[in-house]
């Protein structure tokens, strides 16, 4: 089922926005496509490649006729962007996201928008530690899966269509609640983020870095990559995600307080089964090798 | 200053050990290159890459006539190997090993080697997830920092020599004491990884692999990429360099509650920082961007 739109608004014209816009125009699936930025020269770097039709700096005059919305900001200001924007909408209008946090936004959704909510959650699990439209590509969400996250008093027909709009751009959609959504990624993504920022800052500790260097190997620099990515979407994730967050942080820490007390014992049976419980976990989770 | 040897002997033919047999041979360090294997396929391996010309099962009939030996083998075998193959090395014999972890080795050897001490500690930043002779390669060294780690009672020219044979292999040799190693790696090398396998046990946790995957990134995937690595050598590596791997896991743990606290409390201007933190010492630390 192809799903075309006259005018998509796209608020946040950065890496998932652009490539986003370049998708939607490769794939036939918008005629218009109008970008939203807040700094002129996302908006500029968005034109140039062509990831959009037409900039704007003010939300509301980009989405007065737009039938489908698609919210490319942080987490944390989804909510307050779409609640600015409702007041010009079209009562058609279809409206989705792609923030890595779905609870406090369909929370918000439930309780502040009207219903049968046209809005549907996504998060489509593409990304890179690059950001700015720059680095925008039209495959960027081709083959990537992307969650979904119906949840009551919401459009079925909305829902169909968000669906559809993730196949129509390549991507492998899975469907689950807000909730199921945060609690997984807590795990996936966001409590793997933390430490990975956390060890990048064990790792520069106290010396110079010049003296660190030669002890960096390739290990490192795998585990550190994410910590490259931008600060705010990060604070975000953590403040629209605390009580997965939370859950899966402590999991961690009594974990890692385990394996610290067998290394306190010498413990190296036990040790060896930890280490082999993460070697098969992780040859579990990337089985199809496809990352 | 060129380091020619007529016999080199490398206990243990894994991948580490392969390729420094390819590369030995590729740059005319060594005539003859033996190996020493525990298992057959090991060294059949290593005899069909041409990483050896002969292999052993028994290390002492190896290093007979040896006056290179370098020891591959996971890091608490170095030492009672090294104490094996003794009564039967000639004394000129010049020893050195590539293991993880440098002050347990180096005091062992502080207290039962002959002295002046022939045995200079090595650690090549180098390997991979992978493991094997098969994945052996003549240029794992090239370019790639060795630490070589000087101690009291060791012959001057064992030091200049081994110094020598590192920068003969093409890799950049930074020398510091064992004790300074270990710290530095626990940071860098060894808390990561243990990290890295606690973050795979968290996500594969409670759930079926196929429900898990839909949310797994890439993000998920480099920070877990070493927890592929043999769990045999990373108990080895917890159980050798105890007191500096406790040391940076309590600190990450610190770091970790801090963080912890912070989402609790909402303190997104402090998260912010800390992330800003992450970001700016993985910058720092891989400024030349080589890896």
């Amino acid at each position: 089922m192809s799903t075309p739109y006259d005018t998509a608004a796209i608020i946040g014209v950065g890496l998932l926005g652009g490539s986003l816009g370049l998708a939607l125009k490769a794939r036939n699936l918008a005629d218009t496509v109008l970008g939203v930025g807040h700094r002129a020269a996302s908006i500029d770097a968005a034109l140039e490649i062509g990831a959009i039709d037409e900039g704007f700096m003010d939300a509301r005059e980009a989405c007065r006729d737009a039938d489908l919305i698609i919210l490319c900001t942080p987490a944390a200001l989804v909510a307050p962007k779409v609640d600015e924007i409702f007041p010009v909408l079209r009562p058609n209008a279809l409206i989705t996201d792609v923030a890595s946090t779905k609870a406090d936004i369909c929370a918000h959704a439930a309780r502040h928008w009207p219903k049968p909510l046209r809005f549907v959650g996504s998060h489509p699990m593409a990304g890179s530690e690059k950001w700015g439209p720059e680095h925008s590509s039209a495959s960027l969400y081709e083959g990537c899966y992307t969650i979904v996250t119906p949840q009551p008093d919401q459009d079925p027909e909305a829902l169909d269509a968000i669906h559809a709009l993730w196949e129509d751009l390549g991507a492998a959609v899975v469907t689950c609640s807000p909730e199921q959504h945060d609690a997984l990624v807590a795990r996936t993504s966001h409590v793997p983020h933390i430490v990975s920022a956390a060890l990048a800052v064990l790792a520069a500790n106290s010396d110079r870095p010049a003296d660190v260097r030669p002890f960096i190997g390739k290990g490192f620099a795998d585990t550190t990559r994410i910590a490259a990515g931008r600060p705010e979407i990060w604070r975000d994730i953590c403040l629209t995600n605390r009580s997965a967050i939370l859950n899966s942080l402590d999991s961690l820490l009594d974990q890692l307080q385990t394996v610290r007390d067998l290394i306190g014992e010498e413990a190296g049976d036990d040790l060896e089964d930890f280490f082999t419980a993460g070697q098969q976990a992780r040859d579990e989770l990337l089985e199809d090798g496809a990352i």
